[in-house]
């Protein structure tokens, strides 16, 4: 197993093919580390300038008398071997490949040269023809893509591998507009020496990281998979997306990162036997990495909703009877007793609990008080819909106290514009998930109780 | 069938219950017709004041000179009969109330009252416990949330009748931060005297109507329904969303509007049967809205993907091969042999048609061309990442230019946030469709492939 440490939090970093054009490649990437604030050492290496953005260069990486942590390689493919050979001797610790023009365009030759390379001097090899690392603890960011196309996520408890640069930087640009953050993120692209096992033993380690979330195109070695596969969900949740799940789709995919994408029914299956949850679509990913990172182990899988609008309650009452594993919860009478005190007489004391549309803060926390001790009730789905009457600030504050003191999984549905996603973005900075959709928001309680049904059941048989 | 012409289109309307107090619903409709700059006749009708909001008040509707074509009611439930009863002998033409407390809560005697005064009276009634109508043609609206929480989505082709106010004002909310515009809102509560065979007639002779989109609790009377539904969509698409699918959500339903929302697989085999797209959330009522409201007849089901992210287009030719109607295409060899001449060597000319994440408006530009006028297919899907170096405003520029001379259909999909969201609303107020995900543009092409195939059966059948 390639230990990735040096690679995701390294104490110097050399960016080789540093450029002082603001079009290439090495010399955003340069640009990106300088306004991410890294702390650590950074040396850039261009054969044709003394200096780039300020900083001393070096015609090669054996010129540097420092160690180095970490090599990010943006030069032409053709060259890339005798600069992974230089780094190799130059006793560098890890490098990042960003290079394209490997085996995805059918240059497999060259592509084995440098597994061989980085094998020969077990130099942890990132690609190539990925977008590399980032990780906001350590400040480290290979993308070069920059930031005001690609938004940068806060630090969180999320990490995110992916094989696609162009999907990983997609998701990457997501995540940065939700409430939850990020933990480490990285591209793997090709795979030809550090492949998805790797990253995976690297984060199931990692203390940082809750969740992991996975885009993968197409698995190199079956058997390792498996063995890291079950060591991993014991510990933490995996989101996995798997491109490549028809025969049209496959052979996209080998046309993309050369990737045999393998029969997708054995995929799920094996996905399904290790405790993974899988995501069908991008927004998937998105849905069950914040519900996975924030919420607690349900006790059950009775679910109490809590709305101002009554149609939403409908469409939600039915989106959670049509999830296999999840049914509407019966409220306790010490909650309908509860209730019959607080709520204003047009309430019907049932669930789903529609508090009418002049629903304000007071009356959602009477409402959440009531249901949170409520042992018939073990998750929670509260709708605002911020476009009625009562809903304002102060409700989403309500929301967020109240989710401090319950102990019970909670999730909030919102859907609308501007209004709207403003408070959605308040109460998911304060942990609190926030679901555009009534089926997003049971199929992401869903993945939550498939998750803890089977960690428990594995930890028993353990 | 009542006639809605007079109510969606009035020459003066009086506000019944209009109220100085900023906090009152009867207030807010006054503000927000004055607002939204209404040209007709405005009459505030209050028993207690002179003038509202600038304008003469009267205490009773008896007491204008003028025929009224629309009364919004907002007075408490027990006095809407007598007010109704005033209204049918003043002549009031139609009335719309937006008074909750009716069968909703039990009272269904009150509510029988209303109809039979609207029956005798031969005047057609919205409501009870709806938010009403409007229209940004004729700027009528009688919602009574502020614009400021509840944006108003500008001029167009789609109309949305919906049973519920909370889920009409949530998904009119949602078409204001779409590109694509409104003909008019129609919400319908607990439909006691109009119902939804009334608006499905009135909307279907609505020049200014290209798609109706309808959330429907119940269908009162099935056989009415039925006759309706036949003939509307030989006309034009009706995208559905029923609530009420489970026995949980039934339940919901009936202490909501008090409506049976009945057997859903009824429901949907009808829906079927008569061509409706039927929608399982919020969102896909938007995405399939949009795609029918923009896009002509695919002369068949084969699919072009071009993209600037090679993981996106694995992704989305799983969608489309997963899609029940679609496949990909092949490329013809003249569009082969164009695309030779006009892409750079690393592009693997074939479909999906990866440009690589360097991409810019000329290689969409010459790749479309070539798509554009291969026989061989029927339906485009442009993927732009606008996260990858070679993407801009230039890019979503020419496909704004490509739109206009390209006879197919034609979607774009772009996931991210601001830069993505930008260039988003550029394109969609060009009337190009953008899908957040592939598997919502799959779906989407596939409603739209859907209804006309049924068009196409049911009109060679007549």
């Amino acid at each position: 197993m390639k230990d990735l440490t040096r690679m995701l939090n390294p104490r110097s970093v050399a960016i080789i093919g540093a450029s002082r054009d603001p079009e290439k490649v090495g010399h955003i990437i340069l640009q990106n580390y300088i306004n991410a604030g890294y702390s650590g050492r950074l040396y850039p290496v261009n054969k044709n300038a003394d200096t780039v953005m300020g900083l001393q260069s070096y015609s090669s990486i054996s010129k540097i008398k420092d160690s180095i942590d970490l090599a990010v390689i943006a030069v032409p493919a053709q060259i890339v071997p005798s600069v992974l050979e230089e780094c190799g001797k130059a006793g560098v610790k890890s490098t990042v490949v960003v290079s394209g023009g490997f085996a995805e365009v059918g240059n497999k030759e060259l592509q084995d040269q440098l597994a061989e390379i980085a094998t020969k001097y077990n130099m942890p090899t990132l690609g190539p023809n990925c977008l590399g690392v980032m990780d906001p603890r350590s400040r480290i960011d290979t993308l070069f893509l920059p930031t005001y196309k690609l938004s940068r996520p806060q630090i969180g408890g999320v990490s995110f591998m992916a094989q696609s640069g162009a999907v990983g930087s997609t998701i990457l640009d997501m995540i940065s507009g939700e409430g939850f953050g990020l933990s480490k993120f990285i591209s793997y692209g090709n795979a030809a020496h550090v492949n998805e096992i790797d990253i995976l033993n690297y984060l199931m380690n990692d203390k940082d990281t809750n969740v992991i979330v996975a885009y993968i195109e197409g698995i190199s070695d079956g058997k390792g998979f498996i063995d890291i596969a079950k060591k991993v969900t014991k510990i933490k949740p995996v989101v996995v997306l798997k491109a490549g799940r028809t025969s049209a789709g496959i052979e996209a995919a080998h046309s993309h990162t050369a990737t045999l994408a393998g029969d997708y029914e054995t995929h799920e299956a094996l996905f399904r036997q290790f405790g993974f949850t899988i995501a069908n679509d991008i927004s998937e990913l998105l849905y069950y990495a914040k519900i996975l990172d924030s919420e607690p182990e349900p006790s059950g899988n009775r679910i109490a909703i809590v709305t101002n609008g009554g149609g939403a309650g409908v469409l939600t009452a039915d989106a959670i009877s049509l999830s296999p594993n999840l049914k509407l919860a019966k409220l306790g009478n010490q909650t309908i007793n509860k209730l019959k005190k607080s709520m204003p007489p047009l309430v019907n004391l049932r669930n789903p609990l529609d508090l009418a549309g002049d629903a304000d803060d007071k009356r959602y926390g009477s409402a959440l008080a009531a249901i949170s001790e409520d042992e018939n009730i073990d998750m929670v789905i509260v709708i605002v819909l911020f476009q009625t009457p009562g809903a304002d600030s102060k409700v989403a504050s309500q929301l967020i106290r109240m989710k401090e003191s319950i102990k019970k999984p909670m999730i909030v549905i919102s859907i609308g514009t501007s209004y709207t996603q403003m408070h959605k973005i308040m109460m998911e900075s304060a942990g609190l998930p926030v679901y555009d959709s009534p089926t997003a928001a049971a199929s992401s309680l869903e993945a939550l109780l498939k998750y803890h049904m089977y960690k428990r059941k594995i930890v028993s048989l353990v």
